[in-house]
């Protein structure tokens, strides 16, 4: 199909697509004669996911072509691609927002003392993490600010964050298991825990209704 | 305090608070002879503020903008408060990376269905949502993009990750019950929901590590 097709197809407007095709996250069009590009259904696939990426997911250009460019390497195992989408993502999302301020931060007194309560958690809970885990910085940089703002009962709450967390994390642990086409394995655990992090958001907001209702509201007579 | 000295004690660039007092996120500082802005203890706190909802939740500088000119509003009520911070948050942080086509399309047959799935769920569960609610146009939206990607196993998988947010959300009323002091409520409630997505985030990927490893790591001899 003609770009105009593409653009009707996906829903995504040309201009928009033209941006796209030149930051690298959408492969070039197929050349045909006369001289002209032709998409095709990979094509409309790779729309539907930088627009979940980024509109739901909330990630950047930036990171999304980093990300794009990962699955995409023909060189890399399932394995690598798994741990450099998903393992990294925390990293490569927190690192689009914090700047040099910011990372110098992590040598920081209060950043290591906040590393330290995570490593206590995860010996409380027996969770296996690698040393170099990039979710272990994400954690102690939220609990870096959580701290300097003086939100000690959030801190203090920590366990049960991680058990709801463990909950999720089973769940997609399920999700994926049993996908044997490894294309389809890493977009699945990508989409998951991108996607999944913006429906978890919006599950938990419509949880605290539910149970701020259930506490506060006066029982029907 | 003057500007240079904000700055340090805040650690964040002289350049960058002249943004956010331009952009109306931080108030003025109080006029002093001979006509110099002096700064308090409350811009620091504010400072604080900003850079973490920015830095780690992840908001723009126009939610961010939108959301503390609620908190700041003296002609709210604590309640209109919490429902206009933490209720529309959702909103707020999708409609900034929503363009007109992807609003347009909540009229759309997917849409319907996905808001008929989150109906659903909220009948199984029990849970008592306002009809408006924000989090539910939110919860549909993500649906609609997982379906739109073929993802239908994590959208059976909706209970459980409903589950992990209510565990959550438990939490999150724990840590603000017996608050007294509204501004400090109002706080706590918006930091515990965006830096909470944020730390439940980084949580669920150190989760999905240590569960990953239960599963498929071969055990020791």
């Amino acid at each position: 199909m003609r770009m105009a097709e593409l653009s009707r197809v996906s829903g995504v407007p040309v201009a928009t697509i033209k941006y796209y095709l030149r930051e690298g996250l959408l492969p070039a069009g197929h050349l045909t004669p006369p001289n002209q590009a032709s998409y095709d259904q990979s094509h409309v696939r790779r729309l539907t996911l930088i627009r979940a990426l980024t509109d739901v997911g909330g990630m950047s250009i930036a990171t999304t072509r980093a990300v794009l460019s990962v699955i995409d390497d023909p060189d890399r195992t399932v394995r690598q691609k798994l741990g450099a989408t998903i393992g990294s993502l925390g990293d490569l999302q927190a690192g689009a927002g914090a700047d040099k301020t910011d990372r110098a931060d992590r040598t920081g007194e209060e950043h290591v003392q906040a590393a330290k309560t995570v490593d206590d958690l995860l010996e409380r809970r027996g969770w296996r993490i690698e040393r170099t885990s990039p979710a272990r910085t994400a954690a102690a940089d939220v609990l870096t600010r959580l701290d300097r703002l003086g939100q000690h009962r959030a801190i203090a709450a920590l366990d049960r964050y991680a058990e709801a967390a463990e909950v999720a994390a089973e769940t997609d642990l399920d999700v994926v298991t049993g996908i044997e086409d490894e294309d389809e394995l890493v977009e699945t655990a990508l989409v998951g825990t991108v996607l999944g992090d913006a429906l978890l958001a919006a599950l938990r907001r419509l949880a605290q209704e539910h149970v701020s209702g259930n506490r506060y509201r006066t029982p029907p007579r």
